[in-house]
């Protein structure tokens, strides 16, 4: 019995490191990662690069040797940004421009300028202390930041994501005009940072949102201290329906049976960058677990499948419609694994699973250890997936070192140069490793 | 005695999170790297910015807090580059110029055009086959690649070494006129990167050696499969004799005793690039390590002390003078960690050391995970402590993440722009906290 389960593991360790040569080697990933960003650069739901994107990403399923490769229907929110523009006026009575960027699903002021006054607030508890007569008619910047203190920024991010979220709703219930909010970024730098907020179904009016650069806001709490600002916004985005979209699927079909082993991302970006770490490097790591399968002539047992969701960004339609697919289809599917952390070195594996699969997993950790994946401890595994693991599959993410993700998520910052080939290339192995193990063993 | 363990663990686990917080919230080594990179730049050693630098140490010493302050003499040698050009004759008999640079310690061609034919080898073992009358008089271009398949990229650097360090001694021994290298480069970019080579004593010329960028070397393998090529060398380099340098130290005096636990870093460069990763980060985690402990009150029961390490790069004269220089005062040192990997996000503790204190130090590893610091397995603790081990002291080298280092090291893409503030400071953060767990225990 010892020699068997010897022989396993060392058959386990040869297959992986095979997996980890043929990426780091002949991996295409990183090129497929240069194509997609700067021949389609930024791909928001709705857009029309985002449509050319999902022709894109069948060309390079069908590339990297995909069985069936497939277009899956999902209807997107449509969010337009247009031109924008912020000013303060200072004590000299000059205005000066700030860079800003609208919050993703807000409302805009529809090309009209809307000047108000500036009042500061730290967070939610001071805000909740103002009456509403100080509210009233004001443009409120809440300046909550990013807590260094957390190692995994992940936390940080969400610790600071309710202002993101939820600033307009709030100070819209009370008379503001309008808010400003300083960036969720790790940064210190003057990049203003996107991403979704949502209004409250109860909210009477929808104000403007939008976000400054972490240097941008420290300068306006500042200068708030000792005079009075007013503020000139000029926007035009807002929600303009909805339309058929797509999320892309390609897949190698099982040898033993066609129960689903998920691997994937979101094709969607914000429609500022080039959407390079979020999260085009899942996708192109997601096709590289393909492409390398094929390449090493891997019989599967079960099917392997890519999927390229459809709008991760504003609305999650193509992780929900695809969890709908599979339900209505009765289809089984073992296990879902996602990248949307960016293309950063691999440090672990979140898993949503019970505890018994759970310490199945740990088990084959001393396989990952060459790779520099130790941590299978983390519980969230991944907005795309969480739907899945909601019909009880076991559901998991890649866990890259998360330093550098926040000075550039969401931002004009997000570009293909910021990717390292190796980090990339890492994390894919990271990925195919898993679901080689899954299809070995499950 | 359990709730000892226990609390005593849990003292330990709040400083490891003091040490953390006070770095990533007030650290100063991201600005200092700034100052000395943008400020002073490269500062190979025996140039006027070298000495510049050892000012700049003494200053930010200082202002860290340390209690004494000095420089320690040491005897440099003095390699200068000069000006230098490669071109390349084409079968259409145009002059192509190639970026390039001499290798360190390497002597030039005085200025004057040197011409030849390149001959092509892909390693030592072909190398070795050709006789001596295919080699004499010939420029050799060994054209061997960084290994993608490890996973440290420090193993593919140490694997591909061999051929900057030796080559020009191999092929002088056959009668080339030159050798042209391959840049051990993890990149597929066409940067070209530097660093030391050796002449063997028995060698009787001493050739010229440069190296190209990995994209010029593959173009020049494949052009030279159909077509012979001419080169045209030009270069001013060579060694100047000796001069006298110097290390920069600074230390926190001991309440207990005096003994010395070392942390540093080396404070040269190689004359390209802004020597940021190799090794300005080394120097301001060190400096950062002292600030610490003095900002957070820390009564240090042995001497803590900063060591920026001279020649490193083309001499190691730093980290031997300061070696005979403690066996010289029979000065006791209980530990050396020092960090010459880069600024990236800590992964481990390299350890040169008998297995029962090795034994010690991973019982404290729980301790560490949390700032993903796993891994106290690897054996080689660098070079500027090694002296010391030599003498039986315990060093450490901090392991920080590997991947993309060996694409800027050595070359014009070392600067600051590729370090990002937070892996920079954490890696400060492991260094201090080993430091706290060898200062409180031993």
């Amino acid at each position: 019995m010892g020699g068997i389960l010897f022989s396993q593991t060392h058959s386990d360790s040869l297959s992986f490191k095979n997996i980890s040569d043929e990426m780091l080697v002949n991996g295409k990933a990183y090129e497929n990662l240069r194509s997609l960003t700067q021949n389609i650069g930024h791909r928001l739901s709705g857009s029309e690069s985002y449509e050319k994107a999902t022709d894109w990403a069948v060309q390079k399923l069908k590339e990297a040797g995909a069985d069936k490769v497939w277009k899956e229907e999902v209807m997107v929110p449509v969010w337009e940004r247009g031109t924008e523009s912020l000013h303060i006026k200072t004590s000299t009575g000059a205005w000066k421009k700030l860079r800003m960027l609208s919050l993703g699903n807000s409302e805009g002021t529809k090309g009209q300028n809307l000047e108000g006054e500036i009042i500061f607030v730290k967070n939610k508890e001071d805000f909740d202390k103002l009456p509403a007569d100080k509210v009233r008619g004001k443009i409120v910047f809440f300046n909550y930041a990013f807590n260094q203190k957390f190692i995994n920024t992940g936390m940080a991010y969400v610790d600071a994501g309710i202002y993101r979220r939820s600033a307009a709703s709030w100070a819209g219930k009370k008379g503001a005009k309008a808010v400003i909010i300083r960036s969720l970024s790790s940064a210190f730098d003057d990049v203003p940072h996107t991403g979704a907020m949502r209004y409250d179904k109860d909210d009477s009016t929808k104000i403007p949102a939008v976000a400054i650069g972490p240097k941008s806001a420290d300068e306006l709490e500042k200068t708030l201290k000792t005079e009075k600002i007013f503020a000139r916004l000029n926007s035009n985005c807002g929600m303009k329906g909805e339309k058929l979209s797509h999320s892309v699927i390609g897949e190698i079909t099982g040898k033993k049976d066609q129960s689903v082993i998920v691997v994937g991302g979101h094709l969607d970006s914000w429609d500022v960058g080039q959407g390079a770490h979020d999260d085009g490097a899942g996708i192109v790591q997601s096709i590289e677990v393909l492409r390398t399968f094929k390449q090493l002539g891997y019989k599967n047992n079960h099917t392997v499948r890519v999927v390229c969701f459809a709008n991760e960004e504003n609305g999650l339609r193509g992780g929900t419609t695809y969890a709908s697919a599979v339900e209505k289809r009765n289809e089984k599917h073992l296990f879902a694994i996602e990248s949307d952390g960016g293309g950063f070195a691999p440090r672990g594996i979140a898993l949503m699973t019970d505890p018994e699969k759970r310490l199945q997993i740990q088990a084959w950790k001393n396989l990952f250890l060459p790779y520099g994946v130790y941590n299978f401890d983390l519980q969230y595994a991944g907005a795309d997936v969480e739907p899945l693991h909601q019909l009880g599959v076991t559901c998991a993410e890649l866990v890259p070192e998360s330093q550098r993700y926040f000075d550039i998520h969401h931002s004009d910052e997000d570009t293909f140069d910021k990717v390292n080939r190796r980090e990339l290339l890492m994390g894919a192995a990271t990925m195919a490793q898993i679901v080689y193990m899954i299809d070995t063993y499950w």
